[in-house]
């Protein structure tokens, strides 16, 4: 298992996710993605996940995606116009998918996620890190601006931070990229599993139909003018209140004893 | 007037607006949307009315929705199908009322502001909360995620943040409110009353027709495109231009007097 | 040069523009909006220019709007309707147009940014101040809710913090101002002009086509639904890596040699 590029343990209904070339900086190769697309294709109807954790092996999160490939893609007759194409919208449908998921996603991030990477953790729902790890997105830096990770960082943070960082390449900390909300927040490195761990867990003893349920809205009506949100958010209020599950955990709590939900 | 379930109290142009159903948490019940709505609808034509507060009596600001009124709701033959859509469709036309009031509306929040009650503070137009006040959209905890609420919030704070609070279902405290961007700022608890009114005295004393334009023109044009929406605010401009009260306030100022307003 | 209402000096491919109108508090004037214009529209095709500096004259960066000039326009037979609505549409079509520059702009801010010069700083893609400047969208103080300045305060700071200054008209400082994401960072009085200078000419280091393509694309997807957010930042990319200063910039990068550009 350990010389597949993406490994995947599950423990507790939670999926962890490891990206799983270290080598390569755990670089979001063609292969790669495919091994991601697979998982999220198969997380989308895996009811017993009720959470997802994404990291990557060695020393770092992940730095984007793979230049040699890319530029091996230029040998075709077009240049690499069509595979580059296709290689662009491969990602965005994992960046996508990830919020597509009915489980919540939570990024654990240490070393380095640059490029590509810090979209892969800008595309997470949730994002804990190991105090000391860099956030950036530096293609800039080599004549190539991340244009698509920009479309995932500029609706985590604040308009003219992102645009700093885009077209100055530098990267910021883990206090910055906190109070930015680019991610929830920093631990110490050696805590860091743990305490992925612990979002992960309690998001999944939740009542899961009423996470996904409530994941999937979130991204929809923050795309709605308000009126039209809260049009969407209400059948969504009334498609939860007649869960079964959901009768009995409000009827638990007015009983003040635990629910009897089934896990 | 200690019995009704919303205390209306005016003074210095300030409709300061108490729920008042401290044993039942101020649960938005269906009385109290009632309440509201009548509130909110007779303050949409009160041009002597310059600004809102909103509190809550007792021990906390508001705890949402009333559970035991909705539970009750499950005996129509629908199961409550039709009486949920209801309850949501009225509390988001009292939610996005509160926004399309003429008066900026300023919530005094104590205690803690919860599910529906946290939804009350994103929806008002500012906010202060006392040292300790408690923040959640917790629904999630007992199986109904926080759908309706999250409209207000996710348009309050940052997305990874405010989707860590509504799956997780934790609290978060006035300090990571302000940080956020959930309230304007946190006060004392002992100096609460005080600071509100002073905010809201403060607008109370601008030009209420400009106030009344411009903060219908605040919400509008945050949901257009930017070319539409300096297009639609540039017209608002020329109509404020044109308002004889701003022409006096423009020669006061050049002339450095008072304006000579009608108050 | 110095009797010029707009200054400009290129160093090193960054122009440096100096609203010069000191005695008016460098005033959006007519005339001001104009040479405004007439540079935004010279460096939009001046490849040669590779970022631009914003900065003020004499104590402050900008106090907004001519309200003497404004006043003048009153005596036309509509009031100055006409006058006023062609007014705002100018400088709009400024505000826009910073934002359209294929070059990153960079605000230096001293003194006071205050109403349409507070609307400049939100305007430009990136703000640096000196420690101790004062930002406001005061005109609610004189009966002019500052409706178009708000179309870009509210797309860098949060609503509640906006709304707050719009509706008090009260200044806030270097700090807060950084804190809710309305500049980049501030610096010490003395450390302004060349901390400006390292941003500018950080970015004017770039592959300019790289920075064009990407600034450009920035404010595009930002107005768009995620999925075509992605579908129009993959083209953006494939344009870029089909660059052939971006081939060679990728080729340096593997080979660990510093790109070939022309410069």
């Amino acid at each position: 298992m350990g010389e597949e590029i993406l490994l995947r343990a599950d423990r507790d209904g939670v999926a962890e996710l490891t990206l799983n070339l270290p080598d390569r900086l755990n670089a979001l190769s063609d292969a790669m993605l495919a091994a991601l697309q697979a998982q999220i294709d198969a997380l989308s109807d895996d009811s017993a996940t009720r959470a997802v954790i994404l990291r990557g092996a060695g020393k770092m999160f992940c730095a984007g995606h793979d230049l040699k490939e890319m530029t091996a893609g230029r040998q075709a007759e077009d240049g690499g116009k069509a595979y580059f194409a296709d290689l662009f919208a491969r990602c965005a449908r994992v960046m996508i998918g990830l919020q597509r998921l009915p489980q919540p996603v939570v990024a654990e991030v240490h070393g380095i996620a640059t490029a590509a990477g810090c979209q892969l953790v800008a595309s997470c729902d949730m994002a804990i890190a190991a105090e000391g790890t860099r956030f950036g997105v530096n293609g800039v830096n080599i004549g190539l601006f991340c244009s698509t990770p920009m479309v995932a960082l500029s609706r985590n943070i604040p308009r003219k931070q992102a645009f700093e960082m885009l077209t100055t390449g530098q990267f910021i900390g883990t206090e910055r990229a906190e109070a930015l909300g680019l991610i929830n927040r920093a631990v110490p490195p050696s805590e860091l599993a743990e305490a992925t761990r612990a979002l992960a867990g309690m998001v999944a003893q939740k009542l899961s139909a009423a996470v996904k349920i409530g994941k999937a809205a979130f991204y929809e009506q923050m795309q709605m003018p308000v009126d039209q949100a809260y049009a969407y958010a209400g059948d969504v209020m009334v498609q939860n209140m007649l869960f079964r599950d959901t009768e009995e955990g409000i009827a638990a709590f007015l009983e003040k004893r635990p629910p009897d939900w089934p896990h």
